[in-house]
Protein backbone atom coordinates (compact mmCIF):
# COMPACT_ATOMS: atom_id res chain seq x y z
CA UNK A 1 0.00 0.00 0.00
CA UNK A 2 1.30 3.55 -0.95
CA UNK A 3 2.39 5.29 2.25
CA UNK A 4 0.46 8.65 1.97
CA UNK A 5 2.54 11.97 3.26
CA UNK A 6 1.52 13.33 6.32
CA UNK A 7 -0.84 16.12 5.43
CA UNK A 8 -3.13 13.87 3.32
CA UNK A 9 -2.96 11.20 6.15
CA UNK A 10 -3.81 13.99 8.91
CA UNK A 11 -6.59 15.81 6.12
CA UNK A 12 -7.64 12.09 5.77
CA UNK A 13 -8.31 11.42 9.42
CA UNK A 14 -9.54 15.06 10.13
CA UNK A 15 -12.48 13.78 7.77
CA UNK A 16 -13.11 10.95 8.87
CA UNK A 17 -13.43 12.15 12.46
CA UNK A 18 -15.68 14.55 11.67
CA UNK A 19 -18.20 12.19 10.19
CA UNK A 20 -17.17 9.98 13.14
CA UNK A 21 -18.13 12.69 15.49
CA UNK A 22 -21.28 13.37 13.85
CA UNK A 23 -22.28 10.04 13.99
CA UNK A 24 -21.88 9.60 17.44
CA UNK A 25 -23.45 12.72 18.81
CA UNK A 26 -26.98 12.72 19.12
CA UNK A 27 -29.04 14.08 16.14
CA UNK A 28 -30.05 17.63 15.98
CA UNK A 29 -33.21 16.78 14.68
CA UNK A 30 -33.74 15.12 18.14
CA UNK A 31 -35.31 16.54 21.63
CA UNK A 32 -33.80 18.07 23.44
CA UNK A 33 -32.74 19.95 20.09
CA UNK A 34 -30.89 23.25 21.54
CA UNK A 35 -28.91 21.01 23.81
CA UNK A 36 -27.91 18.82 20.55
CA UNK A 37 -27.58 21.31 18.60
CA UNK A 38 -24.88 23.14 20.87
CA UNK A 39 -22.85 19.60 21.28
CA UNK A 40 -23.09 19.70 17.42
CA UNK A 41 -21.46 23.41 17.27
CA UNK A 42 -18.99 22.44 19.94
CA UNK A 43 -17.64 19.67 18.50
CA UNK A 44 -18.17 19.62 14.58
CA UNK A 45 -16.98 21.65 11.85
CA UNK A 46 -13.56 22.59 13.13
CA UNK A 47 -10.34 22.30 15.03
CA UNK A 48 -6.94 20.54 14.22
CA UNK A 49 -8.04 17.33 15.57
CA UNK A 50 -4.34 16.85 17.29
CA UNK A 51 -5.44 14.45 19.84
CA UNK A 52 -7.56 12.19 17.22
CA UNK A 53 -4.33 12.11 15.32
CA UNK A 54 -2.14 11.48 18.18
CA UNK A 55 -4.45 8.69 19.01
CA UNK A 56 -4.29 7.65 15.26
CA UNK A 57 -0.31 7.58 15.24
CA UNK A 58 -0.16 5.40 18.39
CA UNK A 59 -2.71 2.93 17.41
CA UNK A 60 -0.02 2.51 14.24
CA UNK A 61 2.77 0.97 16.68
CA UNK A 62 -0.03 -1.71 17.52
CA UNK A 63 -1.85 -2.31 13.98
CA UNK A 64 -4.82 -0.96 15.60
CA UNK A 65 -7.94 -1.02 13.36
CA UNK A 66 -9.45 2.64 11.85
CA UNK A 67 -13.17 1.56 13.41
CA UNK A 68 -11.19 1.10 17.05
CA UNK A 69 -9.00 3.83 16.92
CA UNK A 70 -11.95 6.62 15.53
CA UNK A 71 -14.03 5.53 18.56
CA UNK A 72 -10.99 5.81 21.26
CA UNK A 73 -10.36 9.35 18.90
CA UNK A 74 -13.66 11.13 19.45
CA UNK A 75 -13.22 10.24 23.40
CA UNK A 76 -10.84 12.10 23.87
CA UNK A 77 -12.05 14.67 21.11
CA UNK A 78 -15.33 15.17 23.11
CA UNK A 79 -13.38 15.40 26.09
CA UNK A 80 -11.22 17.97 24.76
CA UNK A 81 -14.30 19.79 23.71
CA UNK A 82 -15.94 20.00 26.80
CA UNK A 83 -13.47 21.71 28.49
CA UNK A 84 -13.06 24.65 25.71
CA UNK A 85 -17.02 25.21 25.85
CA UNK A 86 -16.53 25.57 29.83
CA UNK A 87 -13.16 27.16 29.97
CA UNK A 88 -14.36 29.67 27.81
CA UNK A 89 -17.55 30.60 29.84
CA UNK A 90 -17.74 34.10 31.61
CA UNK A 91 -17.33 32.93 34.93
CA UNK A 92 -14.44 31.08 33.58
CA UNK A 93 -12.10 32.95 30.63
CA UNK A 94 -14.89 35.03 29.59
CA UNK A 95 -14.08 34.20 25.88
CA UNK A 96 -16.23 35.12 22.68
CA UNK A 97 -14.26 33.66 19.52
CA UNK A 98 -12.80 29.85 19.41
CA UNK A 99 -12.19 27.98 15.99
CA UNK A 100 -13.17 31.18 14.27
CA UNK A 101 -16.81 31.17 15.46
CA UNK A 102 -18.40 32.54 18.88
CA UNK A 103 -18.19 30.60 21.48
CA UNK A 104 -20.62 28.10 22.78
CA UNK A 105 -22.44 30.33 25.12
CA UNK A 106 -22.11 33.15 22.69
CA UNK A 107 -24.05 31.26 19.97
CA UNK A 108 -26.53 29.56 22.85
CA UNK A 109 -27.05 30.44 26.10
CA UNK A 110 -24.92 29.66 29.11
CA UNK A 111 -26.92 27.48 30.25
CA UNK A 112 -26.95 25.39 27.54
CA UNK A 113 -23.13 25.67 27.65
CA UNK A 114 -22.87 24.65 30.67
CA UNK A 115 -25.45 21.26 30.11
CA UNK A 116 -23.38 20.68 26.86
CA UNK A 117 -20.14 20.21 27.86
CA UNK A 118 -21.42 18.44 30.89
CA UNK A 119 -23.28 16.10 28.33
CA UNK A 120 -20.03 15.84 25.83
CA UNK A 121 -17.86 14.14 28.97
CA UNK A 122 -20.24 12.11 29.71
CA UNK A 123 -20.57 11.06 25.77
CA UNK A 124 -16.60 10.65 25.87
CA UNK A 125 -17.27 7.93 28.53
CA UNK A 126 -20.03 6.28 26.53
CA UNK A 127 -18.61 5.62 23.76
CA UNK A 128 -15.06 4.28 25.34
CA UNK A 129 -17.11 1.64 26.73
CA UNK A 130 -19.79 1.02 24.68
CA UNK A 131 -18.04 -0.25 21.26
CA UNK A 132 -15.65 -3.08 21.63
CA UNK A 133 -11.69 -1.29 21.68
CA UNK A 134 -9.55 -4.38 22.62
CA UNK A 135 -9.02 -7.83 22.16
CA UNK A 136 -9.14 -8.04 26.36
CA UNK A 137 -12.68 -6.31 27.72
CA UNK A 138 -9.86 -5.94 31.02
CA UNK A 139 -7.73 -3.45 28.81
CA UNK A 140 -10.60 -1.42 27.87
CA UNK A 141 -11.26 -0.75 31.55
CA UNK A 142 -7.92 0.39 31.37
CA UNK A 143 -8.74 2.92 28.73
CA UNK A 144 -11.89 3.93 30.20
CA UNK A 145 -9.32 4.53 33.51
CA UNK A 146 -6.74 6.42 31.41
CA UNK A 147 -8.99 9.01 30.28
CA UNK A 148 -10.94 9.61 33.33
CA UNK A 149 -7.33 10.45 35.45
CA UNK A 150 -6.15 12.81 32.49
CA UNK A 151 -9.88 14.43 32.34
CA UNK A 152 -10.15 14.92 36.21
CA UNK A 153 -8.76 16.20 39.25
CA UNK A 154 -5.49 14.97 38.81
CA UNK A 155 -5.54 16.06 35.29
CA UNK A 156 -7.37 18.40 32.96
CA UNK A 157 -9.65 19.85 35.60
CA UNK A 158 -7.14 19.98 38.60
CA UNK A 159 -4.62 22.00 35.78
CA UNK A 160 -7.31 24.63 34.84
CA UNK A 161 -7.95 24.87 38.53
CA UNK A 162 -4.09 25.89 39.29
CA UNK A 163 -4.18 28.39 36.32
CA UNK A 164 -7.47 29.78 37.42
CA UNK A 165 -5.26 30.04 40.72
CA UNK A 166 -1.95 31.39 39.30
CA UNK A 167 -3.86 34.80 37.69
CA UNK A 168 -1.74 37.49 38.48
CA UNK A 169 0.93 35.10 40.77
CA UNK A 170 4.29 34.75 40.08
CA UNK A 171 4.50 31.12 39.60
CA UNK A 172 7.87 29.28 38.94
CA UNK A 173 8.96 27.42 35.89
CA UNK A 174 8.67 23.79 37.62
CA UNK A 175 5.06 25.48 38.70
CA UNK A 176 3.82 26.33 35.39
CA UNK A 177 5.22 23.04 34.19
CA UNK A 178 3.30 21.21 36.79
CA UNK A 179 -0.23 22.77 35.68
CA UNK A 180 0.40 22.60 32.14
CA UNK A 181 1.28 18.83 32.54
CA UNK A 182 -2.33 18.63 34.44
CA UNK A 183 -4.21 21.44 32.06
CA UNK A 184 -3.03 20.34 28.73
CA UNK A 185 -0.26 17.61 28.88
CA UNK A 186 -2.67 14.28 30.35
CA UNK A 187 -4.95 14.73 27.65
CA UNK A 188 -2.37 14.61 25.06
CA UNK A 189 -0.33 12.00 26.79
CA UNK A 190 -3.73 9.88 27.08
CA UNK A 191 -4.45 10.38 23.54
CA UNK A 192 -1.22 8.82 22.50
CA UNK A 193 -1.90 5.69 24.67
CA UNK A 194 -5.34 5.01 24.13
CA UNK A 195 -4.36 4.31 20.70
CA UNK A 196 -2.01 1.88 21.65
CA UNK A 197 -4.37 -0.16 23.25
CA UNK A 198 -6.10 -0.28 20.48
CA UNK A 199 -4.60 -3.12 18.29
CA UNK A 200 -2.11 -5.98 19.20
CA UNK A 201 -0.70 -6.32 22.84
CA UNK A 202 2.92 -4.15 23.53
CA UNK A 203 5.30 -4.74 26.09
CA UNK A 204 5.59 -3.21 29.20
CA UNK A 205 8.95 -1.32 28.32
CA UNK A 206 7.57 -0.02 24.53
CA UNK A 207 4.20 1.29 26.61
CA UNK A 208 7.15 2.86 29.07
CA UNK A 209 8.89 5.09 26.21
CA UNK A 210 6.02 5.87 24.39
CA UNK A 211 4.73 6.95 27.60
CA UNK A 212 7.67 9.20 28.00
CA UNK A 213 7.14 10.15 24.50
CA UNK A 214 3.47 11.74 25.28
CA UNK A 215 4.34 13.22 28.41
CA UNK A 216 6.99 15.48 26.31
CA UNK A 217 4.60 15.89 23.40
CA UNK A 218 2.20 17.13 25.77
CA UNK A 219 4.70 20.09 27.48
CA UNK A 220 6.01 20.87 24.06
CA UNK A 221 2.70 21.31 22.72
CA UNK A 222 1.90 24.02 25.49
CA UNK A 223 5.46 25.65 24.78
CA UNK A 224 4.23 26.28 21.22
CA UNK A 225 0.84 27.26 22.27
CA UNK A 226 2.24 29.82 24.46
CA UNK A 227 4.66 31.30 22.04
CA UNK A 228 1.73 31.30 19.20
CA UNK A 229 -0.18 33.72 22.04
CA UNK A 230 2.35 35.83 21.43
CA UNK A 231 3.34 35.74 17.58
CA UNK A 232 0.67 34.63 15.71
CA UNK A 233 -2.55 36.97 15.35
CA UNK A 234 -6.25 36.24 16.45
CA UNK A 235 -7.41 35.42 12.63
CA UNK A 236 -4.79 33.06 11.91
CA UNK A 237 -5.38 31.21 15.22
CA UNK A 238 -9.38 31.37 15.22
CA UNK A 239 -9.36 32.16 19.36
CA UNK A 240 -8.15 35.02 20.77
CA UNK A 241 -4.42 35.70 20.49
CA UNK A 242 -2.63 37.42 23.29
CA UNK A 243 -4.81 36.83 26.06
CA UNK A 244 -2.84 35.29 28.20
CA UNK A 245 -0.75 38.45 28.31
CA UNK A 246 -3.76 40.28 28.55
CA UNK A 247 -4.98 37.95 31.75
CA UNK A 248 -1.76 38.59 33.44
CA UNK A 249 -0.99 34.61 32.82
CA UNK A 250 1.89 33.03 33.31
CA UNK A 251 3.41 31.56 30.22
CA UNK A 252 6.38 29.88 29.10
CA UNK A 253 7.18 33.35 27.38
CA UNK A 254 6.57 35.26 29.72
CA UNK A 255 8.75 33.20 31.93
CA UNK A 256 11.90 32.28 29.47
CA UNK A 257 11.63 35.06 27.31
CA UNK A 258 10.59 34.00 23.50
CA UNK A 259 13.78 33.14 22.13
CA UNK A 260 14.38 30.68 25.38
CA UNK A 261 11.03 29.62 24.97
CA UNK A 262 11.50 28.65 21.62
CA UNK A 263 14.76 26.47 22.39
CA UNK A 264 12.80 24.82 24.99
CA UNK A 265 10.41 23.40 22.58
CA UNK A 266 13.00 22.01 20.51
CA UNK A 267 14.71 20.71 23.57
CA UNK A 268 11.37 18.65 23.61
CA UNK A 269 11.30 17.79 20.36
CA UNK A 270 14.61 16.02 20.10
CA UNK A 271 13.63 14.65 23.56
CA UNK A 272 10.75 13.28 22.18
CA UNK A 273 12.18 11.72 19.34
CA UNK A 274 14.93 9.95 21.29
CA UNK A 275 12.05 8.15 23.21
CA UNK A 276 10.47 6.43 19.53
CA UNK A 277 14.39 5.41 18.93
CA UNK A 278 13.59 1.85 19.39
CA UNK A 279 9.85 1.29 17.40
CA UNK A 280 11.62 1.77 13.95
CA UNK A 281 9.11 2.42 11.00
CA UNK A 282 5.96 2.23 13.17
CA UNK A 283 6.03 5.11 14.91
CA UNK A 284 6.95 7.50 11.78
CA UNK A 285 3.94 9.03 11.81
CA UNK A 286 4.57 10.14 15.91
CA UNK A 287 7.48 11.57 14.27
CA UNK A 288 5.66 13.38 11.74
CA UNK A 289 3.12 14.57 13.80
CA UNK A 290 5.61 15.61 16.70
CA UNK A 291 7.59 17.54 14.38
CA UNK A 292 3.83 19.10 13.13
CA UNK A 293 3.06 20.24 16.94
CA UNK A 294 6.45 21.90 17.38
CA UNK A 295 6.38 23.75 14.31
CA UNK A 296 3.06 24.21 13.37
CA UNK A 297 2.03 27.64 13.18
CA UNK A 298 -1.98 27.70 14.61
CA UNK B 1 -26.71 -13.08 60.58
CA UNK B 2 -29.26 -11.23 62.58
CA UNK B 3 -31.53 -8.74 59.60
CA UNK B 4 -31.69 -5.15 60.37
CA UNK B 5 -34.53 -2.73 60.32
CA UNK B 6 -34.60 -0.84 57.63
CA UNK B 7 -33.66 2.26 59.52
CA UNK B 8 -30.32 0.46 61.41
CA UNK B 9 -29.48 -0.69 57.53
CA UNK B 10 -29.99 2.51 55.53
CA UNK B 11 -27.63 4.58 58.37
CA UNK B 12 -24.98 1.72 58.66
CA UNK B 13 -24.55 2.36 54.40
CA UNK B 14 -24.82 5.95 55.11
CA UNK B 15 -21.93 5.49 57.24
CA UNK B 16 -20.17 3.54 54.53
CA UNK B 17 -21.31 5.43 52.14
CA UNK B 18 -19.59 8.63 53.69
CA UNK B 19 -16.58 6.83 54.54
CA UNK B 20 -16.13 5.28 51.17
CA UNK B 21 -16.44 8.96 49.29
CA UNK B 22 -14.17 10.35 51.38
CA UNK B 23 -11.53 7.77 50.48
CA UNK B 24 -12.32 8.26 47.23
CA UNK B 25 -12.23 12.11 46.50
CA UNK B 26 -8.77 13.65 46.33
CA UNK B 27 -8.01 15.14 49.70
CA UNK B 28 -8.61 18.49 50.50
CA UNK B 29 -4.80 18.91 51.63
CA UNK B 30 -3.61 18.24 48.45
CA UNK B 31 -2.82 20.71 45.44
CA UNK B 32 -5.19 22.44 43.76
CA UNK B 33 -6.75 22.65 47.30
CA UNK B 34 -9.63 25.01 46.23
CA UNK B 35 -11.45 22.62 43.83
CA UNK B 36 -10.62 19.68 46.39
CA UNK B 37 -12.55 21.01 48.94
CA UNK B 38 -14.91 22.41 46.82
CA UNK B 39 -15.24 18.58 44.99
CA UNK B 40 -15.37 17.35 48.75
CA UNK B 41 -18.28 19.97 50.48
CA UNK B 42 -20.51 19.20 47.23
CA UNK B 43 -20.62 15.35 47.84
CA UNK B 44 -19.78 14.91 51.67
CA UNK B 45 -21.28 15.38 54.95
CA UNK B 46 -25.29 15.35 53.67
CA UNK B 47 -27.43 13.47 51.80
CA UNK B 48 -29.91 10.96 51.68
CA UNK B 49 -27.72 8.73 49.91
CA UNK B 50 -31.23 7.38 48.13
CA UNK B 51 -29.29 6.32 44.67
CA UNK B 52 -26.27 4.31 47.33
CA UNK B 53 -29.30 2.86 48.89
CA UNK B 54 -30.72 1.61 45.82
CA UNK B 55 -27.30 0.24 44.49
CA UNK B 56 -27.08 -1.42 47.52
CA UNK B 57 -30.50 -2.92 47.82
CA UNK B 58 -29.99 -3.82 44.04
CA UNK B 59 -26.69 -5.80 44.89
CA UNK B 60 -28.61 -7.85 47.62
CA UNK B 61 -30.70 -9.63 44.80
CA UNK B 62 -26.99 -10.90 43.75
CA UNK B 63 -24.90 -11.59 46.76
CA UNK B 64 -23.00 -8.50 46.06
CA UNK B 65 -20.05 -7.49 48.13
CA UNK B 66 -20.36 -4.22 50.22
CA UNK B 67 -16.52 -3.30 48.88
CA UNK B 68 -17.66 -3.82 45.45
CA UNK B 69 -21.27 -1.99 46.11
CA UNK B 70 -19.78 1.00 47.71
CA UNK B 71 -17.85 1.68 44.48
CA UNK B 72 -20.59 1.40 42.32
CA UNK B 73 -22.45 3.40 44.61
CA UNK B 74 -19.94 6.34 45.08
CA UNK B 75 -19.83 6.60 41.31
CA UNK B 76 -23.60 7.16 41.10
CA UNK B 77 -23.89 10.24 43.81
CA UNK B 78 -20.99 11.68 42.50
CA UNK B 79 -22.99 12.07 39.58
CA UNK B 80 -25.61 13.22 41.35
CA UNK B 81 -23.77 15.54 43.86
CA UNK B 82 -22.22 16.91 40.39
CA UNK B 83 -25.57 17.30 38.44
CA UNK B 84 -26.86 19.52 41.57
CA UNK B 85 -23.59 21.27 41.83
CA UNK B 86 -24.17 22.56 38.17
CA UNK B 87 -28.00 22.94 38.32
CA UNK B 88 -27.48 25.33 41.51
CA UNK B 89 -25.49 27.69 39.34
CA UNK B 90 -26.97 31.35 38.89
CA UNK B 91 -26.76 30.26 35.13
CA UNK B 92 -29.39 27.68 36.26
CA UNK B 93 -31.73 27.39 39.07
CA UNK B 94 -29.39 30.04 40.45
CA UNK B 95 -30.19 28.53 43.78
CA UNK B 96 -28.76 29.22 47.04
CA UNK B 97 -29.17 26.49 49.60
CA UNK B 98 -28.48 22.80 49.37
CA UNK B 99 -28.68 20.29 51.92
CA UNK B 100 -29.08 22.87 54.23
CA UNK B 101 -25.78 24.57 53.32
CA UNK B 102 -25.01 27.23 51.07
CA UNK B 103 -24.46 25.92 47.24
CA UNK B 104 -20.61 25.07 46.18
CA UNK B 105 -20.89 28.55 43.85
CA UNK B 106 -21.78 30.74 47.14
CA UNK B 107 -19.66 28.87 49.37
CA UNK B 108 -16.66 29.00 47.01
CA UNK B 109 -16.88 30.82 43.42
CA UNK B 110 -18.60 29.78 40.21
CA UNK B 111 -15.54 29.00 38.90
CA UNK B 112 -14.64 26.53 41.11
CA UNK B 113 -18.41 25.30 41.15
CA UNK B 114 -18.34 24.52 37.31
CA UNK B 115 -14.58 22.92 37.76
CA UNK B 116 -15.72 20.90 40.98
CA UNK B 117 -19.01 19.66 38.51
CA UNK B 118 -16.64 18.50 36.06
CA UNK B 119 -14.10 16.80 38.06
CA UNK B 120 -17.04 15.08 40.50
CA UNK B 121 -18.61 13.77 36.73
CA UNK B 122 -15.27 12.66 35.72
CA UNK B 123 -14.34 10.86 39.28
CA UNK B 124 -17.16 8.89 39.01
CA UNK B 125 -16.09 7.30 35.66
CA UNK B 126 -12.80 6.65 36.55
CA UNK B 127 -14.11 4.63 40.62
CA UNK B 128 -16.12 2.72 37.98
CA UNK B 129 -13.07 1.73 35.83
CA UNK B 130 -10.51 1.53 38.56
CA UNK B 131 -12.27 -1.45 40.83
CA UNK B 132 -12.64 -4.87 39.86
CA UNK B 133 -16.83 -4.64 40.08
CA UNK B 134 -17.84 -8.02 38.13
CA UNK B 135 -16.53 -11.38 37.78
CA UNK B 136 -16.23 -10.58 33.77
CA UNK B 137 -14.87 -7.29 32.77
CA UNK B 138 -17.05 -7.14 29.86
CA UNK B 139 -20.13 -6.84 32.05
CA UNK B 140 -18.06 -3.97 33.93
CA UNK B 141 -18.10 -2.14 30.65
CA UNK B 142 -22.08 -2.48 30.44
CA UNK B 143 -21.97 -0.88 33.57
CA UNK B 144 -19.91 2.11 32.90
CA UNK B 145 -22.21 2.10 29.70
CA UNK B 146 -25.61 2.25 31.41
CA UNK B 147 -24.23 4.91 33.73
CA UNK B 148 -23.15 7.14 31.20
CA UNK B 149 -26.17 6.68 28.89
CA UNK B 150 -28.26 7.46 32.18
CA UNK B 151 -26.47 10.70 32.69
CA UNK B 152 -25.70 12.31 29.17
CA UNK B 153 -27.51 14.11 26.85
CA UNK B 154 -30.19 10.81 26.58
CA UNK B 155 -30.35 10.98 30.25
CA UNK B 156 -29.99 13.04 33.29
CA UNK B 157 -28.43 16.36 30.91
CA UNK B 158 -31.24 16.06 28.61
CA UNK B 159 -33.68 16.23 31.39
CA UNK B 160 -32.19 18.78 32.94
CA UNK B 161 -32.20 20.92 29.14
CA UNK B 162 -35.95 19.78 28.44
CA UNK B 163 -36.62 21.28 32.05
CA UNK B 164 -34.63 24.00 31.33
CA UNK B 165 -36.94 25.04 27.99
CA UNK B 166 -40.24 24.13 29.91
CA UNK B 167 -40.22 26.91 32.28
CA UNK B 168 -43.35 29.04 31.51
CA UNK B 169 -44.50 26.73 28.91
CA UNK B 170 -46.94 24.60 29.12
CA UNK B 171 -46.27 20.82 29.52
CA UNK B 172 -48.80 17.78 28.86
CA UNK B 173 -48.80 14.80 32.05
CA UNK B 174 -46.57 12.82 28.95
CA UNK B 175 -44.34 15.37 28.47
CA UNK B 176 -43.64 16.21 32.23
CA UNK B 177 -43.15 12.40 32.66
CA UNK B 178 -40.61 12.14 29.82
CA UNK B 179 -38.49 14.90 31.02
CA UNK B 180 -38.63 13.80 34.85
CA UNK B 181 -38.09 9.85 33.34
CA UNK B 182 -34.69 11.50 31.69
CA UNK B 183 -34.12 14.36 34.38
CA UNK B 184 -34.57 12.09 37.85
CA UNK B 185 -35.10 8.57 36.46
CA UNK B 186 -32.62 7.53 34.56
CA UNK B 187 -30.20 7.59 37.42
CA UNK B 188 -32.14 6.01 39.88
CA UNK B 189 -32.56 3.21 37.35
CA UNK B 190 -29.36 2.98 36.67
CA UNK B 191 -28.43 2.91 40.45
CA UNK B 192 -30.73 -0.07 41.11
CA UNK B 193 -29.32 -1.93 38.00
CA UNK B 194 -25.73 -1.35 38.60
CA UNK B 195 -26.01 -3.02 41.81
CA UNK B 196 -27.46 -6.24 40.82
CA UNK B 197 -24.37 -6.21 38.42
CA UNK B 198 -22.10 -6.58 41.42
CA UNK B 199 -22.46 -9.79 42.07
CA UNK B 200 -23.70 -13.45 40.75
CA UNK B 201 -25.17 -13.65 37.14
CA UNK B 202 -28.76 -12.33 36.81
CA UNK B 203 -30.82 -13.92 34.16
CA UNK B 204 -31.94 -11.33 31.26
CA UNK B 205 -35.97 -11.71 32.48
CA UNK B 206 -35.12 -11.23 36.03
CA UNK B 207 -32.88 -8.57 34.85
CA UNK B 208 -35.89 -6.75 32.40
CA UNK B 209 -38.03 -6.79 36.13
CA UNK B 210 -36.03 -5.24 37.88
CA UNK B 211 -35.63 -2.56 34.94
CA UNK B 212 -39.15 -2.24 35.00
CA UNK B 213 -39.42 -1.57 39.11
CA UNK B 214 -36.05 0.86 38.66
CA UNK B 215 -37.77 3.07 36.39
CA UNK B 216 -41.58 3.12 38.31
CA UNK B 217 -39.28 4.04 41.17
CA UNK B 218 -37.47 6.92 39.06
CA UNK B 219 -41.12 8.32 38.58
CA UNK B 220 -42.26 7.40 41.98
CA UNK B 221 -39.22 9.74 43.46
CA UNK B 222 -40.50 12.75 41.42
CA UNK B 223 -43.67 12.64 42.13
CA UNK B 224 -43.07 12.63 45.84
CA UNK B 225 -40.67 15.36 45.31
CA UNK B 226 -42.97 17.46 43.42
CA UNK B 227 -45.58 17.15 46.39
CA UNK B 228 -42.70 17.80 48.94
CA UNK B 229 -41.89 21.07 47.02
CA UNK B 230 -45.22 21.72 48.22
CA UNK B 231 -46.11 20.69 51.39
CA UNK B 232 -42.97 20.96 53.37
CA UNK B 233 -40.85 23.61 54.60
CA UNK B 234 -37.33 25.18 53.23
CA UNK B 235 -35.58 23.67 56.82
CA UNK B 236 -36.61 20.12 56.68
CA UNK B 237 -36.08 19.54 52.78
CA UNK B 238 -32.84 21.28 53.35
CA UNK B 239 -33.44 23.30 50.29
CA UNK B 240 -35.63 25.74 49.02
CA UNK B 241 -39.19 24.51 48.69
CA UNK B 242 -41.79 26.17 46.86
CA UNK B 243 -39.33 27.05 44.05
CA UNK B 244 -40.75 25.42 41.20
CA UNK B 245 -44.19 27.26 41.73
CA UNK B 246 -41.82 30.65 42.39
CA UNK B 247 -40.14 29.26 38.96
CA UNK B 248 -43.72 28.53 37.16
CA UNK B 249 -42.11 25.12 36.31
CA UNK B 250 -44.95 22.68 35.74
CA UNK B 251 -44.86 19.83 38.40
CA UNK B 252 -46.90 16.57 38.83
CA UNK B 253 -48.82 18.96 41.68
CA UNK B 254 -49.64 21.98 39.16
CA UNK B 255 -50.99 19.60 36.15
CA UNK B 256 -52.21 16.96 38.68
CA UNK B 257 -53.64 18.58 41.69
CA UNK B 258 -52.23 17.15 44.63
CA UNK B 259 -54.35 14.93 45.48
CA UNK B 260 -54.14 13.30 42.21
CA UNK B 261 -50.27 13.19 42.56
CA UNK B 262 -50.71 11.80 45.95
CA UNK B 263 -52.79 8.98 44.09
CA UNK B 264 -50.19 8.19 41.43
CA UNK B 265 -47.24 7.86 43.69
CA UNK B 266 -49.01 5.08 45.70
CA UNK B 267 -50.19 4.08 42.55
CA UNK B 268 -46.46 3.75 40.86
CA UNK B 269 -45.37 2.47 44.40
CA UNK B 270 -47.90 -0.60 44.05
CA UNK B 271 -46.66 -1.35 40.10
CA UNK B 272 -43.20 -1.22 41.16
CA UNK B 273 -44.02 -3.67 44.30
CA UNK B 274 -45.33 -6.01 41.33
CA UNK B 275 -42.54 -6.03 39.52
CA UNK B 276 -40.40 -7.34 42.84
CA UNK B 277 -43.10 -10.65 43.46
CA UNK B 278 -40.67 -13.13 42.26
CA UNK B 279 -37.76 -12.48 44.03
CA UNK B 280 -38.81 -13.34 47.01
CA UNK B 281 -36.53 -12.20 50.39
CA UNK B 282 -33.87 -11.06 48.58
CA UNK B 283 -35.79 -7.97 47.59
CA UNK B 284 -36.90 -6.96 50.87
CA UNK B 285 -34.70 -4.19 50.99
CA UNK B 286 -35.71 -2.86 47.38
CA UNK B 287 -39.41 -3.27 49.11
CA UNK B 288 -38.56 -0.96 51.76
CA UNK B 289 -36.60 1.55 49.81
CA UNK B 290 -39.41 1.85 47.66
CA UNK B 291 -41.43 2.21 50.44
CA UNK B 292 -39.31 4.91 51.96
CA UNK B 293 -39.20 6.76 48.59
CA UNK B 294 -42.40 7.14 48.56
CA UNK B 295 -43.62 7.80 52.34
CA UNK B 296 -40.41 9.76 53.16
CA UNK B 297 -41.15 13.37 54.57
CA UNK B 298 -38.08 15.19 53.07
Amino acid sequence: MKRHDFQTWSFAIQQQMELALSGILPPASQLPQRLHEAMRYAVLGGGKRVRPLLVFAGGELVNASAERLQYAAAAVEMIHAYSLVHDDMPCMDDDVLRRGKPTVHVEFDQATALLAGDALQTAAFEVLAAHPLCAEPSDQLKMLKLLATASGAGGMAGGQAIDLASVGQPLSLPELEHMHILKTGALIRAAVLLGSYCGDAMAAEERERLDRFAKLMGLAFQVVDDILDVEADTATLGKTAGKDAAHDKPTYVSLLGLRQAKERAAELEADAMACLAGFGERAERLRELAHFIVHRAF
